[in-house]
This record gives structure tokens, C-alpha cells and sequence, in this order.
């Protein structure tokens, strides 16, 4: 990509780390070949940002991440106009952006986002593949390699925060879940350097506490609070300290359960 | 039409795909011939917005879309004085551009937007056909090829959410549906080129699926993700794994939907 | 009145269709001669807007029509300033013009204004025939000619959508119904040209229907709806589907009503 | 009063018509002569505004009035920057003008106002008589001839809209009534020129509708409905035409109110 | 102090008429030693105002107060961009004036802000004593004579309206209450100059009215309205006039509350 | 660091009082050598934003604190645009300075702020540490001294105000508690200068109030305001006085907890 395109700053250059969890990868690159809208679910921290990441690098094509929240309007990411010396001048949205230059634009928690903003994307994602900019006066014609990712964790969903049907029946979809215990070991190994022993326990601590999921926990120790973890051991502190300041003083001050993994942690280190 | 025209652009220049389900095309065209108002109600991706855009092909005139959500203010669709180097300028919005060149305006998924946005067609909708821009002091006549249409879908109608009566007693209706089983077939080999059987297999998927309408399911298998599967399997994925990221994951996370679904799944293509 | 007037071209120039139901035309004259403020209630597309364009005729008043909606702002109403080349400039809102120049000013649906919307009325509606704009500094004695009318439907008057008391208490009213069976029929034969008969079972279908109203039904089928429905039956539609289309398909989804109005258009037309 | 003042043009110069129900001139003359701030009480259409207007006319105040309503804003009352062709320019609000050159400030309805009008008007109640324009940045002192005055309609006091105690402590308050029969009966005959027998008809119904508050209906028939029924019987509007069309069909929609009302109308005209 | 300097103003000049209810004084001025944040506590009209203002005058600092309300922002308390004839100009609101410049901030009833005026208010009063201007991009570090006064009325503290704990545990707190009855009787002889026996008779009045709170009335008679009713008199009202007047009218429209006040005040005067 | 620097005004250069309750110093430095985003919790008063105020002179980095607040936008700490004399111009808000040159960026009371704000965050606490301003167009790659240190209150948090597991999982967490009686003794000794002994009895004092955590108080008394009374007390004020003014008026009007607290007040120093 010519350093001039508008996109080229959003290449992902250095291959990230990514482990395949199953065959994800080749059903990825199928949906891109057809330009399908991919939907991506999952809980929180299970490395569903990392996978698109990856797959931008892989297709070799530019990324645009948005981080959606509730205030977001469609203005947002569509674009608006900006006083400038000369009058008002438009600014591109990063959706915009992407559609026009020929970008994968993830739109990352889109069930946070106001309604305005999911149903900007409807034309984008059926036959048309086109970006009405009203405010503009302008119908942009989706540049060919341009694709949409959307991610959310079902586990939030509440009867408010649901995608309506007419949004979720425009998308492929992958439900990711936290990585087997054999390729979370090997993540913090090779991301942080620590001995595999301790990854194997850091694993079993997540895992179990994934289990209390639903019986007073929102959501269990995710994979990056474990890569947390793991880097203030690999610096010293101390593997009972390190595991209640990363994995458990974070998510909960439910008393009952910081009890439980709290001999949790204990047994496991000491 | 006139490449300097401004709705030029709208002009849908290539015939759409479109497989008639009844005599709608007729009844469309006479309600055109008298320009009046109409509504289409119907599920989820069944074609509305295919059929409008293939109408719009058909009577040669151009089709300005709007996709409706609920932070959508009149604002949006009439127009607003924006800020320019000599002081304000004028800008119509998509209704005002569709009415006064004469291009057909479609608000797509109508029930979302905010109130105002639906009184504001009122006047373009009874006998007067005129579009007051109070904020400009203009009175537009409408065009003579305008004329509004406007989607729907009367599943989602809950007492928040529905058009008032005064509203309602300005349109002529069609009420769409899914394609009866032989036609949806067709189009999956007509649109994607995959065998008749397998179009026959996904199409008796679907029709399942629609039966669990109510039953936990918020809405069946539309005819769009079908076509989405086919591609999928079009291109070497391989049947039920394609169904699952097509058909099963993007509309559903009970556990009792995927297990029926996920049966119907392999039983079809194993 | 001079074509250089600021509401000339509000006249109402062509005598519009009105077929009189009592002696309203005689009241509202008298009311006008006292410039009392009005207020037209009745049941959707029953002719109450017809009736004030034909008023506006009949007095050689020019008519100013205001569709009111839930955003709608004093501001609206009354007018802003805008930022010009030279800074910021005054545009009067369509009741300051009303008022100004001397047209009747038709607040159509005004329940549905926000009470900003309706309370900058009072002013021109006591004694003083006053509208004091604040954010002007101005204070403007209103026209000779001036006279406010409002229309809204009771049957939508919920207890968070109601006129106040001291709005209500300014105005004389008058109480619309849809037209005698006798004058619905020669509307719908003077104005679309089908023969007596079928005017006649079309206006007896509307009379059922309407019967129905708090039995599953919001409102019966308007007189608005039977000129739809006589348009495609002139155009050649067969009367059963332009019943279907123009009588029953927009007002209502509920299966029971939708059986009851099918069985009663095949009764009628079989 | 100079006509270079600003508040010049807001002088009554002409005696408006006004009926003393009761000692209440000889008070508020007291108060204002204490500049303590007043409280207007009482039904809609009893005659508030009009005996705030003969006050200021009998002191030789000028007169500033503001229709307060649930979106009004301090800065409504105080005054905003304005964009000129040199900048923002300050406009004062209505409270300020009449602060600063020294008018009688009637603040009508104000139970309708958002709070912070109401808290505006604090510093302007107590012995300091300031008005602290805070976004100017400058302290206004009160002209000695300033005055405020409010008006509410208790019957409308809900707990959502009802002034806060801080606020009512500020106030001496004044309870207005409708009219004793006797002078209702003598206003109808000032004011419209109808016999004196009618008017007392008419006053005769008012007071039956009275009664009929809280059994029904939220407010009886005004003084100022009296004399649009008035009016109208004196241009040849039959008497019952007449009531029904000013009396009761502005101010009801219960179908047993409506009976209740007709009956009487009936029995009194005929 | 110096007249250029931009607090200068709000110097309290003339000594406020301030009677001591206890060691108030003496309290104060240990806090303002220590520049410690104040809050003030009492029910309407009991003179947290005016103490303040003493307080000023007795401290040689200027005072600039701000009414609080539900509608005042962070940017009322701290300031704005304006826009001028050479681009934007900040625009320091009151708070920040105070702290620049080395004022007494009061901020009357604090509990009707909106969170965000209290919250700005925190780092002005911990060991810091700053007030960071995020949108100016400033870090103030407050004058030596500032000083934060904050006043509230915990009788309407409801659980929607009170200050959050991590606001309260910034203060050093007075509890205010009506005067002592010979405080409240010389206040009303030496403010207004009545009879001693006179304001006797008031404050009693007044005194078996604050027996009432709780029991349908929200709040006493306060010593601001005995004023208002003592000048009344002394003007020549009779004394029961006065009292309906400035004592019951203003704070109650419940019956049997009112039936009660006025025996009072008829026992009281004749 | 250079004078010249953008937040070189932001370094903490005289080392705050901070008596340290265990390792947490230790525990902090590790945390930030890997640049983890922290979480601080506790209860009002204890010391969090002293301690993050103390680290961030230890590390020698500039400290940037925002106040977070329920009106605040993203924008507030990302930045806006603003309008200038040549046209609009870029301002970045204090994260975004934080980011762009290397500070400690601390939100205190995060879960104040509106979704938004704590959204923008998460690209900055993964892997990534960008901060995209999408409505300027650029991607900030976060300094390498940037760090982002968070604090809130679990007693307050409400289902309504807590933070989303999505943003929890991003942080290593500290807890803090009120210090342990011989810290807090000793840090009223040493800010204040009152002898030991009266430090041991405010101290006494506070430990019983905050067993009342729960049974009528929101929360204890803080070490915040221990140092008031403690100011005050040095001051010369009695100390029953001080201990009511500075303990017991500012957190409660809760009667019985009032008696409480009186009696334990002077039975300590009567």
C-alpha cells in the first residue's frame, strides 16, 4: 500500500501473536473472499480484538477500530461537518474513511453503541455494500476490499442492549470462547516468559474461577488478567500478591467469593 | 435523465434480481400511477428493500434510501442551514432532494425514527403533496414523480414503537413474506450458483427455523443469510459449518435454539 | 392581496372540495369575525384539515400550516436567529409571520408539541393578541387578519398527551366526525368519479369498520383511506385487493380484526 | 416615561377594564410600595394577568410578561451571548431588562418553568434585590421601581411541579377567585354589550360547571369562555350553538360530563 | 483592596444587620483561619445568607455567591469559551473568579446542581487546593483568601437530591435553626420598626406554625416572610390581612392547614 | 524534565506527605515498570489520590488528575475542536496530553463518569496503548511513561454505577482501607502538630463511627476529617466543638446516629 492512501497508517505491520483456537482462520478468510460482515462474540479479554488484528495482518489490509460506546452517534462514525477559515468542511468518520479507501473497520462492543450508529451500517451489509452520508449529500460506494467486523459478549446482553434482528440477520458469525487449557499455557509462556509449572497454575486459577460464572461472579478471570499476572511474577513480586492485585481484587469485592479465591490462590502457590 | 440532474446519481441503472412472490408489481405500479403513498410491512430480510429498489428500476425513476433509526431527527430528512464562508447555507436533506426533483424516497425501517420525522411527511402524503421548509420559509409542491414509500416490520411493533393512526391512514399497504419454498429455492441458484439440492436442503432448513418464531426464536432464517451459507459453501466450506456461522450463530445464543438447530443442522448434511 | 406580501403565497387561490356536515362554515365565520381562537377536533382523515384550507379560501385569508410533532420547539414556532455573513440575523418562524403579516395559522395536531410549542400561544390568544419575542426584544401586536386555529384528535389524548386547562380555556371548538353516509358516498363519486354503487359499499365497509374501533381496532377506516381505495378500483385493480391494500393492510396486524375485515371486503365484493 | 427608555414601550397607556373582586388593589399597592415580591393564585381565566396589567397601569409601571413553559431556561429570563458581525453581543433576557430600567416583571405560570428559572429569581426576592448575570460576569443592583410577580394555578400543583419552599418563601401571595355573580354578570355586560338577562344565564352555567371540579372536570367554565359565548350570541349565534361550540366542547371530551353539560345548556336556552 | 481588581465588586461594603445565635462567629472565622471548605445547614429563610454575608463583610473579603440549580453545569461554576470578533476567548465563570483571585465562594442550595458542579468543587477542597480548567487546559493554583461556603436545606434532602459522602467529607459543618424567639422578636423591631408586642404576637405565629412541619406543612413560617408581614403592618395593613397575606398564603393551599393558620391569626389579632 | 515540556507543570516536586499501610509502594512500582493500568478502591477520604500524588514523585513522572463526573463526555478527556480566529483548532483534552508526552494520567472516581469516558480508555490498557481521536484522525501511540491509574469507591457502587467486567479486566487493583490506628495517630501528629494523646482519641473516635458503617451512616468518619478537627482543635477551638463540627454535622441528619456520635464526642473529651 502506497504510504500517500489516506488507510496506509492503518496497516498492522509486525505479525501479532495469535494462536488458533480451531479452524477460524480459513472460515475468515472464506467470509473476506465473499466480503461477508463478520460478527464476532465472546467474553471479555478471550482475544476476539487480537484475532481481527491478526486477520488484518494476515489479509493484509488496512485496520480501523472503533471502540463503541453509548454516546456514540452515527455522526460518530460517519463524519460531520467542521468550521474551518473557509466555512464548514467535512470530516470523514472512521467508518467512512474505511469504506471509501478500502479498510477493515471493527467496530469493537457494538451492542454499547446508540441504535443511530448500528443502523448506519445496514447498506453497507446487504447487496448495496453502499454508505448513504446524508448530511453530505453523497452515496459512497463501498471500496472493494472494504469489510465490516463487528464484536459484542453475549454475556451482557441484556433485553435492552440486544442487537435488533434486522442487524444481527446481516452478519456471519464466530462465538469465541477462552482458549483451551493447553494454548492459554502456551500463551503466557511465550508472551511473558514465565515457567510453564506456573503458567499451568495460573491456568487452573482462571479456569476454576470461570466456573463460578453466573454463581456471583459477572465473568470469570480472562486471559489477559492472567498475562498480568504473569508479568509481575516474571518481575519478582511475589505469585500470592501478584494473583490478588491481577486476578481477583479487579473483578469482584463480592466477599464470599474473593474467600473462595482467595484459598484458591493459596493452595495453589503456597 | 439528465446527468446534470440531482437526483441523476439515484438512478438504479442495472435491473435488479427479483423474483415476484404474487401480483405485487401490478398493485405497485397502479398505486404509483396515482402517486400514492405506500407501506411495506414483512420480516427481517425477506426482499422489501430488493423489491422497492427493483420497482424503482421498472418505473425508471430514481430511488433515494433512508435507513431509519431512533436518533433521526426531521432535521435529518428535510434539511439544515449549515455554516459556509459567506454565512449559512442551505442544505436539503434526502426527502427534500426526492421531492423536489422527483425521485422516489424510501424510509426503510420507519418505526425507529423519532416522531417527528414521521409528522413531517404528513403534508408530502395527503391530498396537498407539498413539504413546508418552516426553518427556510419555503413551501415546496412535490415533484411529479415523487412519491414516498415506507418499510416496516409489524413483529417489532410494540406499544413504543408503532406509527400513530394519522400516519398509518396515509399509505396503501403490502404485506411481504418469506419466498414460498420453490421460489426462495431459486434464488439461492439463481443469486449463488449452487446446486438445486443443496438450495433445497438450506431452504428446508430455514422453513424450520421460522416454525421456532415465538417459540424462543425472535425471528427465522431470512432469506438473506441463506444466501450467505450458500456462498460459503459455494466456496468449499463445508455445509454445516458454514450453516452454523450463517445461519445459527448471528441470530441466536439460547442454548435450546442451537441444540434444535444445531440437530437439524447435521441431520440435513450428514 | 400584492404579490410583494410576505404571505401571498400562502393564499389558498383554487376553492378546494368541501362538502359541508352541518353549519360549521357559518360558526367559523362568526367565529373569525370576532378573530376567536378555534380548535377542530375529530378522528384522523375525517376532513378537518380540508375544512380549514376551504375556511382560508372562503375568507381570502392566506393559511399557514404548521405539522406539529414531539420535537417541535417554541423556537420553531416563533423563530431564531441565524448566523450570516454579517453576523447573526432574525428569521421569523411561520406563527411570527402569521401574526405579522395577518394569515390564519393552522397548528395541525398540536397535542403533540411540546409545551414550550403551545404556551408561546397564549399570548395571541387573550386579550392582548401579543407574541412577545424574547430573544428578539421584540413585542408584536398581531395583524388584523390573524387568527389561530388548532386541530387534535381526542381519541389519541392520553393523560401525558392532553392540552393543559388554561391552553384549553382559549379557544371555541368545534367536534368533526367522518361525514353521513349520504355525503361520504358523493365525496368519494365527485372526487375519484367510481359509480354510486360501489361508493356506497366502500362507505358501508368503513362504517363497520369503524364500529369496531375499541374492540381490538385504534380507528376505523377514514374517508382519506376510501379515496385510496376508489383510485385503484377506477385504475382497474380489482376491488378486493385494492380493499385489502388501501382498507385493511395499513391500519391493522391483529389476525382477528384482519379475519373480520377480510370476511366483510369478500361479502361485500364476492 | 421617556420613549428613548427600554422599557418605554412596554407602558399600559390605556385603563385596561377591570372589576375589583375585593381589597386586593389597596394590598398589592402596599406591596408594591414594600417592592415585596407578589404571588398571583388562582383558577385559569379568573383574571390574573388582567389585574396584573391594571396594576401596572394605575402605578405607571411598565409591564414586561413572560409565558413561562417546561423548556424555558434561565437563560430565557436572563440573557445569552449572541453572535454578531463583531463578535458575541450580550442580549438581556426579559428579567434583566425589567431588572435593570425598572419594570414590574410578571412571571406567568411559573410552576411551568424548569428550576433554574425559578432559583434565577432568588437573589432578585431577598433584601440584596441583585440579579448576578454570571455569564456576563456582571452583579445587576435592582431599579427602584422593579417588581416581580408570579402567577400559578394551585389546582394544577402536582408534586413534580409545585415551587419549592425556598422559592414560596419569598412571596406575599394573593388567592384569586372567579368573580361573585354579580360582577361576572356586569363584566359580560361591559365587556360584550349582551342583555343583562343572558349574561346571567350564562354566568348561571358557569357556576353549575364549577361544581362539577373534581367530579369529572378538571376546571370549570372560565370568565373569558363566558365572554366568547357572549360574543358570539351577540353576532347572531343561536344561544345554544353559542355554549356548546365556547363552553363545553373546549373544555371536555367525558361523554357524561358532556350530557351533564348539554342538558343544562338546553334547559337554560330553550 | 484595590478598584482594579476584578473581585472588587463583590466587597461587602456596608455591615449587614447579622444577629449572633451563638459562637457561629467565632467558628467561622477559626475555619476561614484554616481556609477549611464550609457547609451551612437550615431550613428556608433562617438566614444562612445573610450570615455568610456578615461573615464577609467581618472578614474584609469579597463574597460572590451563586444560586444553585438543577439545571447549572460544571462550565456555569467554572467558565467557558466565548466566541469574539478574533476567535474563541475564555470566559472565567464564578468559581474560578473566586479562587484566582481570592474570594469567599458560596454556593447556595449546592443539592440542586447537577453532580458534575459538585464534583469540580473536590480538588478546591483536599490539601491541593487547585482548580484544574480542563477545557482551557489550566491548572489554578487558588488565592490565598479563598474560600469554599456551601449552604443546603436538610429537610428536602431526598435520596435523589443529597450530596454524596465523598463531597460531604470535604466540610467542617453549621447547623442553622430559626432564631430564638428574643433573637427573632428584635430582628423584626429593629429591621422594619414595629411595636415590640406586635413582633411578639408574629413570632409566635410563627413559632406554633414550625410546630406544624411534618404535619402537612412542608416547612415553617420563616423569618423572612414575619419580616414581609411586619412591613405590611407598619405600611398600615391590618394585622390579619398581613398575616393571610405574607404568613399563610404564600406557603399553603392545604385546607385544613389553612383553617388552622387563620384561627391563629384571628386569635392572635382580635 | 524540560521546562518546555507540555506537562512539565504537572510534576509533583515537593514529595507529599504519604505514610505507606504495607507494600503497596513496592507493589505500584512493579505494576507501572510493566505500565499496567491500576485501580485503586476504597473509601472516601483514605488516602487514594495522596497515594497515586506520592507515586507519582517517587517515579519522578508528571501527574494529571480528572475529576470524573456524570456529565462528562469522552470529549472532555480526549479533546475537541475548537473555534478559532483562523478557523477551528484542535485542543487535546488532559488524556490525550497525558498520552501524547508521558504522564500519569489518574481518574478519580471514575465510575461518576458517563460510559463513554471509560470506553475511550480501552484501546490505551491493552496490548495496543493507542488512543484513537477518531474525531481528529489520528492514532496516538502512547509515551512510554504514560500510564493510566483509576480510583473508585466499591461502597457506592450500584448496579446502575459500576463499571462494565469489560473495562474491569484491564487493571491490576489495589484496596485500600483507613489506615491502621497508629499510622492514622501518627499522620494527625505529623500534618497537624496536636499532641499525641488528642490524636489518640479522634482516632478512637473514627473507628467507632466506622462500625456504624451500614447501621445508619453511609460511611465513617475519613482521616480527612480528622485532620479539620484536629486543625481546628490546634486552633484553640474546644474540642467537643471541633468533633461536632468537623465529625459529626458535615456526614449525618440521621437523629439517632446524631445522639450516637454526641455522646461518644463527650464522653472522649469531657
Amino acid at each position: 500500500m502506497n504510504p500517500g492512501n489516506p488507510v496506509y497508517d492503518y496497516m498492522v505491520n509486525k505479525e501479532p501473536y495469535y494462536h488458533p483456537q480451531g479452524d477460524e482462520i480459513a472460515l475468515f478468510t472464506a467470509a473476506y473472499a465473499r466480503r461477508l460482515p463478520v460478527m464476532i462474540k465472546g467474553p471479555t479479554g478471550c482475544g476476539k480484538s487480537r484475532f481481527v488484528e491478526y486477520m488484518a495482518w494476515k489479509l493484509g489490509k488496512p485496520l480501523i477500530t472503533v471502540a463503541c460506546n453509548e454516546d456514540m452517534t452515527a455522526a460518530d462514525l460517519v463524519g460531520r461537518w467542521l468550521l474551518d477559515a473557509e466555512g464548514t468542511r467535512w470530516q470523514d468518520g472512521p467508518l467512512t474513511v474505511a469504506a471509501r479507501y478500502g479498510a477493515i473497520c471493527y467496530l469493537d462492543e457494538i451492542v454499547e453503541a446508540r441504535q443511530d450508529s448500528t443502523v448506519v451500517i445496514h447498506p453497507l451489509t446487504d447487496h448495496r455494500r453502499q454508505l448513504p452520508l446524508d448530511k453530505k449529500g453523497e452515496l459512497i460506494q463501498a471500496h472493494a476490499d472494504f469489510q465490516l467486523v463487528i464484536s459484542y459478549n453475549p454475556g451482557y446482553q441484556s433485553l435492552m442492549k440486544d442487537l435488533k434482528q434486522s442487524t444481527k440477520q446481516r452478519f456471519a458469525a464466530f462465538r469465541f470462547d477462552y482458549p483451551e487449557t493447553k494454548v492459554e499455557t502456551e500463551i503466557l509462556v511465550r508472551e511473558v516468559g514465565i515457567p510453564e509449572q506456573t503458567a499451568e497454575q495460573l491456568v487452573a486459577l482462571a479456569k476454576s474461577s470461570r466456573n463460578l460464572k453466573g454463581h456471583g461472579m459477572d465473568e470469570g478471570i480472562s486471559t489477559r488478567l492472567l498475562v498480568y499476572a504473569a508479568s509481575l511474577i516474571a518481575d519478582g513480586v511475589p505469585a500470592t500478591r501478584a494473583c490478588r492485585m491481577a486476578l481477583m481484587d479487579p473483578i469482584t469485592d463480592d466477599e464470599d467469593i474473593r474467600s473462595t479465591l482467595e484459598h484458591a490462590i493459596d493452595a495453589t502457590f503456597n
